[in-house]
């Protein structure tokens, strides 16, 4: 055994203190949103009745710095900066000539990146007189991150969890309730979104999002949290890539790819989008995949259109790859991804060619996360194994060549919820849904009329 | 709010090079462990069976400094040097003057302490040529640890989990599995020992260790891994409380007070031991408290008495704290402190005075737990909430002595896998088990004839 380090750790003191915005570096002019009920550019006036205007400024925010108030960078602290770690017992199982490295962002309270984003959504609703949150959560993380956050800022939260997810994991359920968060199955009977989809009884992250728009809308002292998919939760995710652009040179490497799982984009966006604005910015020229659910492949598989970025139809339309907004994927471990559309800024960079997306069967991520668990030891959530699959593939294409790329991943959450997926994956009991075209011709007839993306 | 460092990190260079021995600094004369059938004083050749020469060098060691092995500080890269945290935000809740450090274990991949002893157990036995290990686990954190350990090392690995954890703990045996490891619920049948047990379907540590036990003592390749109680497992643990005195240091703070739950007493070694040895060189006037369950309560109640390790009476009788080999601890939701005795030289430290023991209701420690929850954000295991609850006592002492003390504790786990006890908390269906004296009495009539500690 070797005696490389594998560890690199930052000081407190390195905690970023801006965050990237890649919105004015993007090529072309941006592409808004459109508002529901006019198809006319939506603008902050859309937003206010669920979010705070702090965070409508970061939404649409012109710089490509944006400063990180005290407040977050200290509750930061209680996580950041996050490890990175050299994978070199996953290297020797792979016997493969790439230098593997891993953000690792399971050490959160919340056993995730989600936290990222919710204490600064916390802090922007506090600082704004909210009372408190509503939102939805898939499989737990983003509900459980928004839970803590509501606690550390003193908000109320209100939480609706994916019904498929909250059968599978229960105990995501009793960590919100221990942050002090209420939690509802969804589709429920407390709103009409909820009862408008009860034929739908696993529901979905567009079901649960309609619900939780719902109550915010109503309730003028309760704002609206989003986990993922908008410009401001891109944003705030990108403290996990400045760290590692300053831990990867503590190891005097450069990535050569950066591969992150996508569901709506948030931790791929973190991991990625310092990197992208380099390259965008021709000062580097890395290779970027981000790695999705064969049961849910919004990004290979779906229509970059103008969607809903909830079921029912009441958010304001987004310019992203869509598997049309009342696609109700089937339930599968990686509740994380189960969404029907993705990061606007995301859809573009892989529009544009500077994202490659692939698509991975369960029970294959799963295979992959036990090979990582029993060379790394950390025991993966089925969300970053898609991550995992797609870092093994590309240490086999660098072995094949004979070269020593450098591969960097983020390895965005622990499995300690998801054990019940592992047992079923040993079992041979994972089922691996086929996503089918015939839905998929379906959705798109029903997607709203709208114009083109220019 | 403050912008205090909140979080003490040492790079991988600061990973102790050797193990803290307290042995030779006791007090008195060494007290040996008894051959149970001469009852004549225990040596080496006692433990060569079920365990390698190296550990049982270690038991006996006269050094005051065990060298770590390279290989086992190698490993323990993957998660240490553990965080050092100032619980700002608890002591503010508090309202107290008292500054709260803790050290936070949880971060290791099985989510405790308990992989400090496991690497160096399986290197060990690999070093020896041992082909596999074979164990008991109550809550399975040590279980769930040497399972990834022999992962690590190339070894087989056997676990005989305690029948009332297997139960409410699923996730756990799924996470040894992950790690390649094979679980059975204890009391089992395929032991001699588990058999005639059968009338305790919850069963015990003590159970698990003599099913373990005669499992490796029938099989000449297999040995036995032990997670507690014994010399060389505090001394592994000892990692803990030095890199907690260089963190310590780096806050420019000294503890006035220690604080650790204690099971079998593995965790408040690993934090105590290098402090206690500063104050049996006249170094420091540090004080101690061990906090346990009411339910188990070995220290606080037990009688000081050469007793079984385990409930078949099969291991060296060793002189400790005990509330009878063969009592059954009522099944509660600390799985990891239902166990009838306590480390030899803990025990003696507490025999003598220098440690103090508390002991804890099941419903207290939880009201500790959801406090510190919410206001440190990590949830924590049921076991270090006595710690908790201790550590709160202690803060609110200074606050009504009106004294800048700090207080250090050691935070063992996560509680990632201890959700349903949460839910039964807050649904106020979890019991305060009664410690029955006439229990304790019957129990110290079935004690082996054995000389008195000398």
């Amino acid at each position: 055994m070797s005696d490389d380090t594998v560890k690199y750790t930052l000081p407190e003191s390195a905690i970023p203190t801006s965050w990237v915005n890649l919105l004015p570096d993007l090529p072309g002019d941006p592409v808004p949103p459109l508002n529901p009920a006019t198809m006319e550019p939506a603008g902050p006036p859309d937003l206010t009745p669920i979010f705070p205007m702090g965070l409508i400024e970061q939404e649409v925010s012109p710089e490509p710095e944006v400063e990180i108030p005290e407040e977050v960078r200290e509750a930061y602290k209680l996580w950041r900066p996050t490890p990175l770690y050299r994978a070199r017992r996953l290297e020797r199982e792979l016997d493969t000539p790439a230098r593997i490295y891993y953000k690792y962002e399971g050490v959160s309270p919340a056993g995730s990146h989600k936290p990222n984003s919710a204490v600064a959504q916390a802090y922007a609703n506090k600082e704004a007189g909210t009372r408190g949150l509503v939102t939805e959560t898939g499989a737990g993380q983003w509900g459980s991150a928004l839970a803590l956050a509501c606690q550390m800022f003193g908000l109320e939260c209100l939480v609706y969890m994916v019904g498929a997810s909250y059968d599978q994991k229960p105990y995501r359920r009793s960590m919100m309730e221990a942050w002090g968060a209420t939690v509802h199955r969804s589709p429920s009977d407390t709103t009409e979104a909820g009862r408008s989809q009860a034929e739908h009884p696993t529901g979905s992250l567009g079901i649960a999002i309609s619900e939780a728009v719902e109550v915010a809308a109503q309730d003028e002292s309760t704002n609206y949290a989003l986990g993922s998919v908008l410009n401001h939760v891109c944003l705030h995710q990108t403290v996990i890539g400045q760290e590692a652009i300053a831990q990867l040179e503590l190891a005097g490497d450069q990535p050569d790819v950066v591969v992150g799982c996508v569901g709506g984009g948030s931790n791929f966006s973190g991991i990625a989008f310092p990197y992208v604005r380099d390259v965008l910015r021709g000062k580097a020229k890395t290779r970027f995949v981000a790695a999705e659910p064969a049961a849910c492949p919004t990004l290979t598989r779906g229509a970059y259109r103008y969607d809903f970025g909830d079921t029912v139809g009441t958010t304001p339309l987004l310019p992203m790859y869509t598997l049309g907004h009342d696609f109700v994927p089937p339930p599968m471990h990686a509740g994380g991804l189960r969404y029907h559309g993705d990061s606007p800024m995301l859809c573009g960079l892989v529009k544009n060619g500077l994202v490659e997306a692939r698509a991975y069967r369960q029970n294959d991520i799963f295979e992959a996360a036990v090979r990582f668990a029993r060379t790394e030891a950390i025991v993966p959530a089925p969300e970053p194994a898609h991550a995992i699959r797609a870092v093994i593939e590309e240490a086999d294409a660098a072995k094949q060549a004979g070269e020593e790329r450098v591969i960097l991943f983020n390895l965005c959450g622990h499995g300690h919820f998801d054990m019940s997926a592992y047992d079923a994956y040993f079992a041979g009991k994972l089922e691996d849904p086929e996503f089918s075209e015939d839905d998929m011709e379906a959705a798109l007839e029903r997607l709203p009329e709208a114009p083109a993306i220019a």
